[in-house]
Formats: structure tokens, sequence, C-alpha cells
């Protein structure tokens, strides 16, 4: 299959270079920027351009893998591919974005987290794949299940729904470590003393169910030791109200469960 | 040295193995249930104990790992063991709940989740010491240092900070994981697609720092998404919040970061 990658964003990247290696053929690289689309082209030993309108037409595949927000107008600036299969890449992004129904359209999901400098392993990444039409749906189940291991059908809501979790258990986990890390830095410690804890937290829940593992002062209704670290952080008020939003929240989600 | 242990539960049982594994001599094990005194002191070749007044009186070193808040209760309920060390392992409740500053007292708080059912490798897992005098904290620290690589000194004051970071860290990632989960199974999909991508946000921050590797909506300033997915969450108005204030404290300390 000839494939054009439209964006060498992190997700373009990781994205090309499992395809690559599963043997599919990417014939043309586009980005707003020739230095990077020229750097992911050669890697990928394709062509580079930064003109929209210079994208083929005999491509059976394209990508389109940028922020969100530009989705629609990169889809509305190539050039008319009637017939042949546009998709999109993002979690939170409805398929209609690139058209009506009576296009060749779908979305090709990979629900991971990409750094630039570090390498995934694509055969684990759940990948989520919607198409206008079943052919289309059969297709891009094909092309992710050289991908990966784990390749599932979901409409646009479905995903968004996901990209929510996924935000919740990526973006706002992340930011955590951040929060960590800065109370750390303000009492003179370094971060790697809690990269141990973080690293064991994760790991538990890959056998665990996370509601089952639940430890800390909220699920054992610990008053005294969460009015100590509200005390702690009281000159940092945003802070403390997401300390006493998330504790309640643990707190209703077992009352929940024990119903 | 002659250990004598006070505590079955998660952070006992995982200590206790660490001690014997490291050569020490567990002779005693104390819990108020009789039946998880006697699975860990036979595990640990000790004898156990249900009775608080039964203590023996001629260990080197008396490990009080319970509650935080039954601490105190159980430390002054014990036999008098004058000049005898006696410690607690809690990262929130300060030293002197042990007593005052004429007693042989100290903390030993091992920075890490502990579940019944994982082993964990105790070398990694940072031990914060403090003692009530130097000699104390000497050989706190070279008990802990068999134990594990990582051995630091800390105020109480400086462990109910590090506590802190951990519950962000540790306690409210994981409920964040429970919320993902809670999400996905409303929509009808398992928490095990989700698991990789929390495999990676923990792995990442392991050569990252974590303000380095932000991603999400939040961090891009991207508010469409972000109103799609508090759309997404209007029927739950407590997450919705949580959603609200955790972004709004990624752009702060993104916004602090450019500063």
């Amino acid at each position: 299959m000839k494939i054009a990658l439209l964006g060498s964003g992190n997700v373009a990247t990781h994205l090309g270079r499992a395809l690559k290696t599963a043997g599919e053929e990417i014939i043309q690289v586009w980005s707003r920027s020739m230095v990077n689309a020229s750097a992911l082209a050669v890697e990928l030993a394709a062509v580079a351009t930064d003109d929209l309108s210079g994208i083929r037409r005999d491509a059976d595949l394209y990508i389109i893998s940028v922020n969100d927000d530009a989705i629609e107008s990169v889809a509305s600036q190539m050039p008319d591919v009637a017939g042949r299969l546009v998709v999109h890449t993002s979690g939170s992004t409805g398929m209609e974005v690139l058209g009506d129904a009576s296009h060749s359209i779908g979305v090709l999901y990979p629900l991971q987290t990409f750094s630039k400098l570090k390498d995934v392993d694509f055969s684990r990444i759940p990948i989520a794949v919607e198409g206008s039409t079943p052919q289309i749906v059969e297709l891009l189940s094909a092309v992710a299940g050289k991908l990966s291991h784990t390749v599932v059908e979901m409409t646009s809501a479905q995903r968004r729904t996901l990209h929510v979790a996924a935000v919740f258990a990526c973006n706002f986990t992340n930011h955590f470590f951040a929060v960590a890390a800065d109370i750390l830095k303000r009492e003179g410690f370094s971060f790697e003393i809690i990269r141990p804890l973080i690293a064991e937290t994760a790991d538990k829940i890959q056998i665990s169910d996370p509601q089952d593992v639940q430890t800390g002062p909220a699920v054992r209704r610990d008053n005294r030791t969460m009015e100590k670290h509200l005390e702690i952080l009281k000159d940092q008020p945003a802070l403390a109200e997401i300390y006493e939003k998330v504790s309640q929240s643990i707190i209703n989600l077992h009352k929940q469960d024990r119903r």
C-alpha cells in the first residue's frame, strides 16, 4: 500500500516508523516545515514536501497526523483525491471533519503518549479504527493489525470518551508527577527520590484493578493526616483545593463501590 | 540486632521480610489480631503475640508499623523499654509521638506503596531516617543501608512534605487510573485498553523531568478539546470540576515555568 503521511510530530513520526517496519511504502511526507518534512522523509525513504497542493494523488492512504485543530484545514487544502482513503489519528476529533459520508474517510487512533526521543513497542499499543464504510473499517483494521496486537473499532463518540479517560490516566497523572517534583524541589529534595514509588504505582495496576489497590489517607478516611497535608499546602491554595477535591472523589468512588 | 516488629500490615510485612533477608533477627511480631501476628511470625521465624504487655524487653530495636493514628497509643501501651530504640515507619507522623527528646526514638520511613500480594525490590526503595540523637541516626542509617541503596536523613517536617508529594504522585494518580477505568466501563470498554498508556506515562518520567514531557489539551491550550471533554463529563459534576481545576493547574505550572 502506498501511503502519504501529512505531519511530522510525535504521532506521525512513530506511526510512520511502525508502518515502514511493517512493510508499507511511505511515498511522501508533508509538513508545514520543510526541515521537519525532510528529516522524517529521509528516515522513511519518502519524498518531502511543505506544499499541500504538491501532495501526490496516487497514494492509497493519506494519513493526516497534525494538531487536532489543524486537521480540518489540512484536509480541506489537500488536493481532491476522490475515492482514495483519507484518515486522521486524533482521539478527540470526529471523523466528520474529513468530509461527509460520501467520502472515503476514517480514523486510526493509537492510544499512546509519544515522545520524540523514546522508542515505543507499537505492537502493544491499542489502535482504535473508524471508517465511513464497513470496507474501510476492514481495510484500516488490516493495516492497524500489522502494527498492533490490539485493534478496536470505535465510533467518534466512543473515541472521544476514551480520550477523556486517557487525559485522566496520562496527562493528569503526569501533571501530578510534576506537582510532586515541585513540592520536593521547594524542600530541597531531588525528584529521583520519588521515581521508584511512581514506577511501582503504575506497575501495580498492570495486574490489578486500580480501585482495589487504592492507598493513602483519603481511602482510609484519615482526616488528621489530610488536615496536616492541607496545612502544608496553605500557601498554594489552588493545589490545596485540588487536594481536597481529589480526596473527596476517592472517598465518593469507594462509597459507590460499597453500595 | 534483635528486632521486635509491632504490626502486620503491608509495610510491616515487606519491611520484616527485607530485614530478615538482610540477616537481622526478628524475635517477636505483635498484632492486634493473633491470626495476623502468627502468619507473619511464622514467615519471619519469630514468636507471635497479640498482647502489648507481652512485648519482650530485650530487643535492640522496636519497629512500630501500624496505622498512623494508632502509633501513639501502641507506643504508650508497650512496656517501658527505657534506653532501647523505638521507631515508627510513618511518613506523615512526627517522631515526637513516640516520646520526648530524652527517649531513644526514631523513624524509618520507606517511600513506597506496598501490596500484600506483590513483591518489591527493597534495594530500590528510598528510606528516610530520623533519630533523637546523631548516634541513633547513624544506627538507623546503617540498618536502612542494609535494605536500600538510598537512605536520606530527614526531619519530621521534611518527611511530612515528602508524604504530600507521595500522595499526589501515588495515591492521586492511582485514583485517576480508577476514574479512567470507570469512564471506560460506562462506555463498555475494558481497563486493559489503557494499561499500555499508563505504563508508558510512568516509564517516561524515569528518564525525564515530568514537566518537560507534559502532553494533552491543557498544556496545548486546546480549549475546544477541553470544552468537548467537559461536555462528556456533564453528568458527573464533581469529576468535571476536577478536570477544570487540574487543567488550570497544568496551565499555571507551565506559565510559571516560562517566566
